[in-house]
């Protein structure tokens, strides 16, 4: 037995702002930032899991965990797994006066996001396992149990989940192999950030194709003559044939995101992330019906997820018709059991998964989470690809691994997001030596 | 020129858990608290607000407010009202990096909500009028420079806003006499508690029928039985011929819901309310679909708004016509600013706005509301029932009055939100007397 005996978290903050690192047409200087969660237990064994912020407000997320804490506490984590989903509905929304702050979104959500990713990986750790090989070698009918279909059982029913997921066990073990052969198919976002000079975008573009890269991510929606500027210039070094996507990081309406795609389309955008408001679900419905026609054979698909608070959200996107891609956030979500369910209605909406990455550990997470989709819940790559940007990962002990555009199947047990005592000690906002220097 | 110095906020409960006030179906035990807010000034005057929460996470909220108050501070009340919809636009979403946190929803949102009806309190006191009549005072272009119509102009544009509140400009003078001559219709939600036993609803609503009330709520979605049987109870001391609403609190999934109300349309319900979780749209749209026909010759209407979190949330659900009734709260919302938008896309798409009442100062916040709504923007009363719920009204300085079910106007300048100095002091958590006692 396992019991968990303490909850600590920690205010974790790197100044990227500095350099404009991550820097779009919403999110003009973030700091990228984590709510690094730690479980204590008695045996020795930690659990790490972080929420993602970019700054400022992220001593919120960290008090919202601190409000929780006493709710995992004492807990065993063989009682936890026994019946995951009823623990995942308990800490999400079990707490009735917790959950007038939400319900399931904001900050709450986030913080128990940190949470819940924490106690996987303490289990995937306590397994030795990969967190997705823990997945992988868990049953259908285990991974069922793991789930919450409140709200979205008029989309999905447990029954057909457990279908879903039984087409694919025979076969799980193909793609295994596959994978640990060729890797995951990724795109990198690291050359076309908006705060960046064309020197700087050129230079990027350049080492990546050196590097294999293959599909390339430009942020627009600052202004259309400068976006179309730097897509001409992103277009010159990558080709025609590669991959561009856009991303607009919500900062259009409804129809200002039709006109400006419409004039982007030359470019033949892969896609349009972010287009408008999160909650917009009639709106991206809209965006995509009106962009039928443009850009290019494929068109122009429409995506969003970074922001998408929680599965009742998803499932309206998918049954609208709103969406080409799925961008879930291994962190905005309600940890990984949230994640699972929207991998299940993508799978039965066949919509492709491409969650999001960036920012501090979300590319750590989101390796297990794509290799564990295509092993186990959609078996297949087509229209796949994982967001890599190559910030911040020498923080981290089980660092991603990326070769030539793709991501190497992690090895060692949990999760992948316990970060180096050292980077804690360093960044913790704002006592650590970071911080005290600025 | 009024300087706001500072920006205070306190942490206020009040613990009506002890007595089951306010137990329904998802909130069990619910200690009605308020995230209270002080503008202190160089005046003198002071500008209150507060959002309300159920208990646990309020400091949470105040963490929030206190993470967003020196946005205010140093501000002149002058700067903010030149162009209050920039300053609405900066107070909720302009630090990036907070909102991140969001956008514009859960715990960020709300203590926005504080803050913002803060500066409207301090600007209808500073103009020596209730905050009703400072918005009626206000022409039609004065309103709409109050407003953000970010990811909304696709239903909304700031031209059809002024036409709709040029419409009912001469005749504002009417309706204005009008209300204070008869007030304002109001249902009353006291007796149907789901933590109440059979004979306190039956002397509750004894009661209430003796003051003069006509339209009754209950709560529902504990179980079938349960449910049906206090419907006929309630039925029974009311009459075939006064309203009776259902409220279910969010806990049924979409085909659930459908079912419930299906069997509980004998007693001929006006509305149900909540009837799922309040993200799910298309999921409302459904469960409306599928009960016309049902609950006689009205139908059963399909009631929802208190945990819709912003005006992009609101302009879906108009448009996809999943509701027929708009229960906007006064302080989810991001303040006055975002709710006097929610206004008018309900008067745009003709749906009744009847605001969520309640908790702690909801009823005082709403009076205005309906009042601005009835005077200018709707121009109808047919629909409109503003809910009141008699708790905790005397802790105000200037509360809600009622009569013979109706609400009066109310006449003391500001937003009526200002609690009297003793019940902050007694209530402050944890340091208060009421919870040192317990």
């Amino acid at each position: 037995m396992t019991t968990i005996t303490r909850v600590e978290a920690q205010d974790i903050r790197f100044p990227t702002s500095r350099e404009l690192d991550g820097s779009d047409a919403m999110n003009a200087a973030p700091d990228y930032s984590a709510t690094y969660v730690i479980l204590h237990t008695d045996s020795g064994l930690e659990g790490h899991g972080l929420t993602f912020t970019i700054g400022r407000g992220n001593d919120i997320c960290v008090a919202a965990v601190n409000a929780m804490a006493s709710q995992l506490e004492g807990l065993t984590l063989e009682e936890i797994t026994a019946d995951m989903g009823r623990f995942w509905r308990d800490q999400t929304s079990g707490d009735s006066q917790l959950r007038w702050l939400g319900p399931e979104k904001g900050v709450m959500h986030l913080a128990c996001a940190a949470m819940i990713n924490a106690v996987w990986d303490l289990w995937a750790k306590q397994e030795g396992k990969p967190l997705w090989k823990l997945l992988v070698d868990m049953s259908p009918e285990a991974l069922v149990r793991c789930l919450d279909f409140r709200f979205v059982s008029d989309a999905l029913t447990p029954e057909e989940a457990l279908a879903l997921l039984k087409r694919l066990q025979d076969s799980r073990h193909e793609r295994e192999a596959e994978l640990k052969a060729h890797g995951y198919p990724a795109y990198t976002t690291s050359a076309g950030w908006l705060g960046y000079s064309e020197e700087k975008m050129r230079q990027l573009c350049r080492e990546a194709l050196a590097e294999g890269w293959e599909h390339f991510k430009q942020k627009v929606g600052g202004n259309l003559e400068d976006d179309r500027r730097r897509a001409a210039i992103l277009r010159e070094e990558i080709g025609e044939h590669r991959t561009l996507m856009m991303d607009a990081n919500q900062v259009w309406d409804v129809d200002e995101a039709i006109t400006q795609m419409r004039s982007l389309a030359e470019f033949n955008p892969h896609w349009i992330e972010e287009p408008t408001s999160p909650d917009d679900i009639l709106g991206h419905a809209e965006i995509r019906r009106r962009l039928q026609g443009f850009g290019g054979v494929q068109g122009i698909g429409v995506a969003t997820g970074e922001h998408c608070h929680n599965r009742v959200m998803f499932k309206q996107l998918m049954q609208a018709g709103a969406i080409d891609y799925c961008q879930l956030d291994s962190a905005r979500l309600g940890g990984l059991n949230e994640v699972i369910m929207v991998l299940l209605l993508a799978a039965k909406f066949d919509i492709p998964v491409c969650p999001h990455g960036g920012g501090v550990g979300l590319c750590e997470y989101t390796q297990h989470i794509a290799m564990f989709d295509y092993i186990a819940v959609s078996g297949n790559l087509e229209g796949r690809l994982l967001e890599y940007v190559d910030h911040l990962h020498d923080h981290f002990i089980d660092p991603v691994r990326i070769k030539t555009g793709h991501y190497l199947v992690p090895e060692a047990p949990g999760y992948s997001i316990t970060m180096k005592p050292e980077s804690l000690a360093r960044h913790r906002y704002p006592d650590g030596e970071v911080w005290q220097e600025a």
